[in-house]
């Protein structure tokens, strides 16, 4: 038997293990100094009470004859795809509700997705970016080509029309910057996409935090995107899910290559290698979308956002170059005086007891940068930016 | 961009939707006939109330700041590994709590695993089969070879010493013929892996159906097995989790190929593509390893056991050829005056107004035999006799 010789090619990724390592050798030597962790990516507000009702309710069901449920369909119980095109028709974006897939999340199936392309694609990657959409290529062994993202364009790189591409990543709001694409700018992905016959794989895991209503918060707000692109999106960070497991894509019917619908192509995927999501999470999942839900998880938002307008406030006094923080719970930062990304994070640490991410670890386009992240408790973010404020300069 | 066009070389099949419109068809020419189905594969018994227990606390603690959970380990949960570990032990296998990876259930780690291995590799199926397995190996556009089961070796085939193969399919107890492999006849497939080269990919998903000790119920029962097997499991029809999704599967460390852990390869898989099973399943799924999970879930297997045994007993009086029906939920019976099986659909409907599963759906081997299962109620199991055995001849 063969292995699969592409991951041989992987890089390890050290970058939470080190920073890990880091934290507890300052530990160790600092016992008794208190560590701020912003660096975190995961939620830590709990479930909206709608959310745990359902659930409940769900369970009680499972544990009684007359309303267990065994298997669910494969692409999600049609009263969840039924809320998802609810909330998509509020975006003004009208969906099939079979054009609409329930999964455990946005990470397998942008994982999984790659199964119904062929090897012999070539998939254009901005840098910096979230590790895995580089990953699962690599596995595949297909072609990668990189797109610089930087100060000069704000992290929100645009086409270069005398490039190549079959499958295009974009990600808005984004993981690690926080930048956010523009309507104009979209379109202009769409545009690319089309006239290459590109495919665009969408991610749009944190649209619940875009607050400025001129900004996209799904792909298909834009012309022909239909004809051009996968839309992925999850209630991790919309509601807390991380530890739930319920996302969904979108494979518009419209959508076809090599005159074959990838909508049913998907479908095949799901159907042979997915059983569903649990009926108790879907049942969570849809109370999300339920009025009393969204006003439950806006309110989760709303505390995150204010905690990234605090500490992008801090910031912008510092005079400190940064995207994100505004429709974004990250907020990218330029290192000062020219720190390496890993520098600054050493300098953070000892001199703030703060906890960050370095941006070296999204990509070569990373280093210099720095993530913060909106996901802490008030109370932490406060005293952060106190300390910051006091220790940030030498 | 170009799809992955092994897709288009896979079969639509009809299986279930052929019969949901046969039994349409019957059931508007007959509306006062009241039809049983013994064709489900799904379980009807509701979740253990230890089970519902477990999960109704971990809503719960989803809905509190100081007990939520946000991600979960990718490969699982310790408390559940350390369960599985503990199952593993009354079975005398002893594994390493890190040999085990928590999933959403067996289909898709068997879709998933193969990820792992080359294209390039010989694919050993036998036939009838659970239909996923040929499936996936279609998708990635590996070569398949087929293992005739038949009545002449009750649905058991061996291993053909002549024949190079790189991945081997087995069930025991099987899906769908119900048919279990004794210890003798594995150590000769692990042999015969072994003198390959080859992986073992064993599907143990109805273990818990077992009831002859001699039995083994799990691959790594059997001397030499950790080199080359890799076994997947499922609560799914264990513990009536079909609608709440969790499995496990096992990669011994000791399992290298080409230099390499498979084990390790499988975990960088799951890292990349998965991000674990929600919190309230693992806990649902460690309450079944408890003392009294176990003693409540055999209680479910015992009551399906039993309509098994009557179905079995019925056939025997008939004097029907079947396997299973023993060790296992599902019987697999000749279809008699050599009818094939969907002329035997035909007959059991329109004579006896039973609904079964035509075995040519599982493989061409399986034509002129038919599924029984046992996953329905008392009532309709002892219904459904009275009226074969008054009803099966012409």
């Amino acid at each position: 038997m063969k292995i699969n010789t592409n991951y041989l090619q992987l890089k390890e990724s050290y970058l939470f293990s080190h920073i890990a390592a880091k934290v507890r050798e300052y530990k160790a030597a600092n016992p008794d100094r208190e560590i701020i962790s912003l660096g975190i990516g995961d939620v830590t507000r709990p479930l909206a009470p709608v959310v745990i009702e359902a659930m409940e309710k769900a369970v009680r069901e499972m544990g009684q004859a007359e309303t267990f449920r065994g298997y669910a369909p494969e692409q999600g119980y049609d009263f969840l795809r039924h809320a998802v095109c609810g909330y998509y028709g509020t975006k003004g974006v009208e969906l099939a509700e079979n054009e609409v897939f329930i999964s455990d999340g946005a990470k397998s199936d942008l994982g999984n997705i790659l199964d119904i392309f062929s090897i012999d694609n070539t998939v254009l990657i901005p840098d910096p970016v979230y590790p895995v959409y580089v990953d699962t290529n690599i596995m595949a062994g297909r072609k990668i080509i990189y797109l610089d993202g930087s100060e000069a364009n704000s992290f929100l790189p645009l086409p270069d029309w005398n490039i190549e591409a079959d499958i295009i990543y974009l990600c808005s709001p984004n993981n690690p910057t926080g930048a956010v694409y523009s309507r104009e700018q979209l379109a202009e992905w769409v545009a690319y996409a089309r006239r290459q016959g590109a495919v665009i794989v969408f991610d749009s895991a944190y649209e619940a935090f875009v607050c400025d209503v001129a900004l996209p918060t799904s792909i298909y707000q834009i012309e022909g995107a239909r004809e051009c692109a996968i839309e992925f999106c999850s209630l991790s960070k919309t509601a807390g899910f991380t530890g739930v497991r319920c996302g969904y894509t979108v494979v518009p019917h419209s959508l076809m290559r090599d005159g074959v619908s990838l909508n049913k192509l998907w479908l095949r995927r799901q159907t042979t290698k997915f059983n569903g999501v649990a009926y108790v999470v879907q049942r969570g999942a849809e109370a999300v979308f339920s009025p009393e839900g969204l006003r439950q998880v806006k309110a989760n938002i709303d505390y995150y956002m204010e905690n990234a307008r605090i500490i992008a406030e801090a910031l912008t006094d510092l005079g400190v170059w940064f995207t994100g923080g505004k429709s974004s719970p990250y907020i990218w930062l330029k290192c000062p005086d020219s720190l390496s990304s890993w520098e600054f994070f050493d300098h953070l640490l000892q001199r703030c007891g703060i906890v960050g991410t370095p941006g070296v670890g999204f990509g070569k386009n990373g280093e210099g940068f720095f993530r913060l992240s909106a996901f802490g408790s008030r109370e932490n973010v406060l005293k952060a930016m106190e300390r910051i404020k006091s220790g940030w300069l030498w």
